[in-house]
């Protein structure tokens, strides 16, 4: 996908991957500076030509991560 | 809240915290083995006295990570 290329190229990829209980559903998780959010709405909508004409919606939600456990790789 | 702890306890917290643009949501991440799923779901019903008593819904997704970014923490 177009849009995790843009994210990941800005450092801003954290992770993403299909929602196994829905067609064509995925969670695209991203770490972006608070004044850039503004940048990455507008991406989300524009980077995929599959949004941008219509076939799938994105919505963008602010998560607060107050608990977060160091993971292995 | 009570489903947290008990998933820490088990090692399969990742992430978690309120998403901002709506009261009262919120997101966890966990990672868990294929054969526990049932028993994930079923904490996740039962740990916490708010969702047990009706005044939160849960819903579990199976989320397929396929790209994942290293984090600094």
């Amino acid at each position: 996908m177009a849009f995790l290329q843009w994210l990941d190229g800005r450092g801003w990829l954290v992770a993403a991957g299909p929602l196994g209980d829905q067609d064509g559903a995925g969670l695209t998780v991203a770490r972006v500076p608070g004044d850039k959010v503004g940048e990455l709405v507008e991406a989300a909508h524009q980077q995929d030509a599959s949004v941008a004409e219509g076939l799938f919606d994105v919505l963008v939600r602010p998560w607060q991560v107050r608990f977060a456990t160091p993971q292995e790789r």
